[in-house]
């Protein structure tokens, strides 16, 4: 497997100023797996979902190069639920409702057939299950990205940086960068969260771009300025889907190639945005993409001479 | 004359959570062309202030190739004087008071040898005084630059709307844009704004960076990263003078290098964050300028291929 994705397959209710939706299909890992797959397959999968999930929806992931065998389904349970209702600037939102049903128990088994992955995704979710998933698999990937949030800082900090030493890239949103660093300037945040074990950190900032960190460098991709949009929700999980779809297809993780990551990643979260729940990742072209990407070009490339 | 620059010239109070200064100088004419003086000189100062103005800093103006015979001393009368306190973000702050002095009664005289100038930057200011110094330049200087801000927005709309319908490029942060525009969507706004006279729009987000638009192109400059922010008064009209400077040092209006122009804009912004009031823009060396826009090049410089 060339990349393997865990984190959370559920049901999204979701409410914007101008539009809602009940029960989508949503959650981290279907973001990741659904974008990824536009690059690299197959794209193993790890989670859990109730008898309540839709037999085409999966029928359709499989399609397109996801592959379910780990993927548990619970009999008799229900997929985890969340809703949301966004405030007007469509950057901030209110959690409605958060229904574990399966996630409660949820303790991930990692398929033979995933072992030897070179790419590893942690998604969003409990740090103790990311852990589980990273103990099972006996040779170390070439790269792990994590991705989580401010709720297990509050929850779950010493799982979370626990988590956190055993992985190459950490990505969170600015907010969440201050909380975990104790530092507002992000600059120094990142210097301390690089402290903490990852090599790369990537710092979302919603519709004000993504910051790309190492130890001695640092890149920023902006996001596209969209004219309308219909729904964040997923964004950063499509982001993490592109940038480590786009490692993986391209096997390269030097940070000039970090950096086209987190181009094709910011690419890829503008189209998310664009309609409800993942609706826009299941109609995209490759020309699409291509042609969004072109765009992030023309919308930062300059050439200017200093003299000496 | 290259560049002629209208707007304040004042004494700030400036209160950020970690420090203080009493009575520094300030003032968007001020930081405009200290700014632009980097760049090209002579630079025209149209602007007022009372007989409370330091000498010293006069001198270090011209020295610096500022022209003053614009500037108007009221004797027997003080100088603009305004006073801030920034919020821990230091990305919004409040006025604490505001001395119009000898602002209140400003009519702008154009010097003769001003009135064949190649750029002119109408800097913030009532947009009546800024039209007086339109009139008063029979020919119509290659490229016009207009900043405002939301204060003359509530005030002063009409005035304004005619003070945008004869400019080239205005400049406004983005709580601004939406205002002006009625529209949140940025994308929106800027077509609404381009609709009202300017060719180009450049849209301030702080620390977030700023964006360029004519009728078909959007180009997206970052804000350097910054370890620590000391004082971000004077950052927007930092901004404009190097801008506008640069336009008129390397006397070229196009697209491609009114984007260069953004870039140098946000490395001088950069550079004024770093130290209160004017400070560090008093003591830049042309290698620390040079420095630093290579460090925007390495900041949002990447090579992507796609594959058609």
């Amino acid at each position: 497997m060339k990349l393997v994705a865990v984190g959370t397959v559920a049901f999204d209710s979701i409410e914007t100023p101008f539009d809602r939706r009940d029960r989508v299909v949503g959650g981290a890992a279907t973001y990741i797996t659904l974008t990824a797959a536009h690059f690299v397959r197959p794209v193993g999968l790890i989670s859990v979902i109730g008898d309540d999930f839709p037999q085409a929806f999966l029928s359709e992931m499989e399609r397109r190069g996801i592959d379910l065998e780990g993927l548990q389904v619970r009999q008799g349970e229900k997929s985890f639920f969340w809703s949301g209702k966004y405030h007007y600037d469509l950057n901030s939102r209110d959690t409605l409702a958060t229904e574990l049903n399966v996630l409660a128990a949820f303790s991930p088994e990692v398929p033979a057939d995933y072992s030897a992955t070179d790419f590893l995704m942690l998604g969003n979710l409990a740090p103790a299950v990311q852990m589980r998933v990273i103990e099972q698999i006996p040779e170390r990937p070439r790269l792990v990205v994590l991705d989580t949030m401010n709720y297990w800082m509050d929850t779950a900090l010493d799982e979370l940086k626990a988590v956190i030493a055993k992985v190459d890239v950490i990505t969170i949103n600015d907010e969440e960068a201050r909380q975990l660093a104790g530092e507002y300037s992000l600059v120094r945040a990142a210097r301390k969260i690089l402290s903490m074990g990852p090599r790369y950190l990537i710092i979302k900032k919603g519709e004000h771009g993504a910051l790309l960190f190492d130890q001695h460098n640092i890149f920023f991709a902006p996001a596209l300025p969209l004219e309308d949009v219909a729904d964040p929700t997923g964004a950063g999980d499509t982001f993490a889907g592109g940038f480590v779809g786009y490692l993986a297809q391209t096997q390269n993780i030097s940070f000039e190639n970090m950096k086209r990551a987190v181009i094709v990643g910011s690419a890829m979260a503008s189209f998310t945005c664009e309609k409800f729940g993942p609706e826009r990742l299941l109609e995209l072209t490759k020309e699409e993409i291509n042609e969004r990407i072109e765009q992030f070009v023309a919308l930062t490339d300059f050439e200017i001479y200093v003299e000496d």
